[in-house]
């Protein structure tokens, strides 16, 4: 029995029969990433600002195949099929890969937008086996349009798919900063521990002597051992936690592209390393290399890492911008509105 | 007396009458900058191979103000306007943005494409005053859309101005890659003389020394002296020219984006350091990086750097795609076709 999100503060059994456009948001993670977490509260944040008119409904990807069998039974024209964003289009995480596949293949005759994504299908047999699965099942629904979070994406998802393809942030960086005023004591290392780790221990280890100078050392992930399910219903405390303490670091050093986003938002000074394949580097780039607290290095030399993260921890805060680089999505929302004849 | 050129081989001095579509291109320029002529020239072949039903137009940056009222007398709503693409917008150029300004206030009802473009408004007085009279100007065009060459461009486009934003490379990179089987020789040093000038006379007299080991070293800039002006009677020639001179060298030393971009072409390999703004920069992580004859640096520790240029002069060439990444500018001119009622 599949349950529907149709608030956050509960999980309903049955799908809403009226007449308000509806859209759905398939993917929803149930899994303790807080980053894909905050990613699809994001998402939900910014259709119900942003389009009122909408009644938002999430399914959990768990739920993905009878999610899909109750919405064919009472979707209409001016309904929005999505799925979720993140950074696993690709054939290094398949159960998302495979549940996106067959939300993209089934609802082929609505507008369904793929929010923002990074892509990665590995230069090898099996990559290139995975990547003619996905196109095949993308390439069923002419009304399916790709969001690419960052330009290395955009590349690879127009030199991969027939579809269209637009350019936005990622949603999370769709929230507006925070600023929780709690005192900043300490360092928190905030590390992955996936097949995308590419950080050397050894190095790690060294950033930690240097930052041991009286100062309090954590180690963390985003990615929760504390609980073991993540809801819709749970999920805003569990980020608004996660908020808090990055709101009482000094400086946060991590690999996870969202521990960065995390800190922009919480005005927290940030330095990332890369992972196996780019995407937090490309992202930080195209979208926040303007932010002064945060920096990207791919270094290896401790003295200048040393000097990096001086200069991240001195740092003012400033205002900054990214709510009108998701302009092309609003656009596209908009024109769909206006087409099934719901002026706004 | 203003010149067109409705044909590449001979400047017209009358607009053609007929019931063609027209593609009306400002800006063409007639100095010296290789980079920028290629630019045009891509521009005209873009249109000419994807678009075939538009007669294309060319009037020079130095008519720009003969050329508006010449234009105004004989346009009509299937025609398109545009203004040359480059890294010039903002007001580091003051010229080029005043005759770009007047393009896009002008041609109100017409679809206005700004080529793909760089953006850099200096945060300084003179720089936000500029940014206004450009935000003035640009507002006045409900059918403006620009178009950016790099993600920090987006940004800064889709933050400055109410216009729609959407994302391609450069122009030049829709050329086709080409083979001159040229033997190669030798390392070419392309170094820009202008204000966006900042990597060190020293480090280069030290690359210099580094690869001066038998070799024959030369130094150009793509700003050619040894012509007064080049339009479009004679860009292709030159360009072809700079083409096979690229395609002679063993490495190419550059602060010029579109020396990168000739590399590209030709296969050569090329080590880019930054601009002023990180215009090069940004272009290569966003369109380039996997390209593996090419490369970005900021490096000023000569190991790093001798072991960067040695590996570039030792890779493979293989194949690349890019065309696909203009994408959204094929749907942008489609778009206005079917508008129009000439469905392609």
């Amino acid at each position: 029995m599949t349950d529907f999100y149709i608030e956050t503060t509960k999980a309903d059994k049955t799908l809403p029969i009226n007449s308000r456009p509806k859209f759905f948001a398939f993917g929803i993670p149930s899994y303790t990433n807080l980053g894909d977490q905050a990613v699809s509260l994001a998402q939900r944040a910014y259709i119900e600002h942003e389009f009122p008119e909408f009644q938002y409904i999430e399914i959990l990807e768990e739920d993905n195949d009878a999610g899909i069998e109750a919405v064919k039974k009472i979707i209409t024209s001016q309904d929005i099929v999505s799925f979720v964003g993140g950074g696993n289009m690709g054939n290094l995480y398949l159960d998302h890969e495979r549940a996106r596949r067959k939300v993209f293949s089934t609802f082929v005759n609505n507008l369904t937008i793929s929010f923002p994504q990074s892509i990665h299908f590995e230069d090898n047999e099996q990559g290139q086996r995975e990547q003619k699965l996905s196109q095949e099942a993308y390439q069923k629904n002419p009304h399916l349009v790709l969001i690419a979070r960052d330009a290395q994406s955009y590349h690879r998802m127009q030199t991969t798919f027939n579809n269209h393809v637009i350019f936005t942030p990622d949603m999370v960086l769709y929230f507006k900063a925070v600023d929780y005023s709690l005192k900043r004591s300490g360092a928190l290392f905030v590390l992955r521990h996936d097949g995308e780790k590419v950080v050397k221990e050894s190095l790690i280890g060294s950033i930690k002597q240097l930052l041991d100078n009286g100062r309090p050392l954590k180690k963390t992930d985003t990615v929760l051992d504390s609980v073991d399910r993540i809801t819709p219903i749970n999920r805003e405390k569990l980020i608004v936690d996660e908020l808090k303490l990055f709101s009482q670091q000094e400086i946060i050093i991590t690999d996870r592209w969202h521990a960065m986003v995390f800190s922009v938002l919480t005005g927290t000074p940030c330095l990332l390393f890369g992972n196996s394949y780019g995407k937090g580097k490309h992202a930080y780039f195209d979208w926040l290399e303007h932010i002064d607290w945060i920096g990207y290095t791919d270094e290896e030399d401790l003295d200048r890492i040393d000097q990096q993260i001086s200069k991240l921890i001195k740092t003012k805060k400033h205002a900054y911008d990214i709510r009108a680089d998701f302009k092309q999505l609003d656009s596209l929302i908009k024109y769909h509105l206006e087409m099934s004849g719901r002026n706004i």
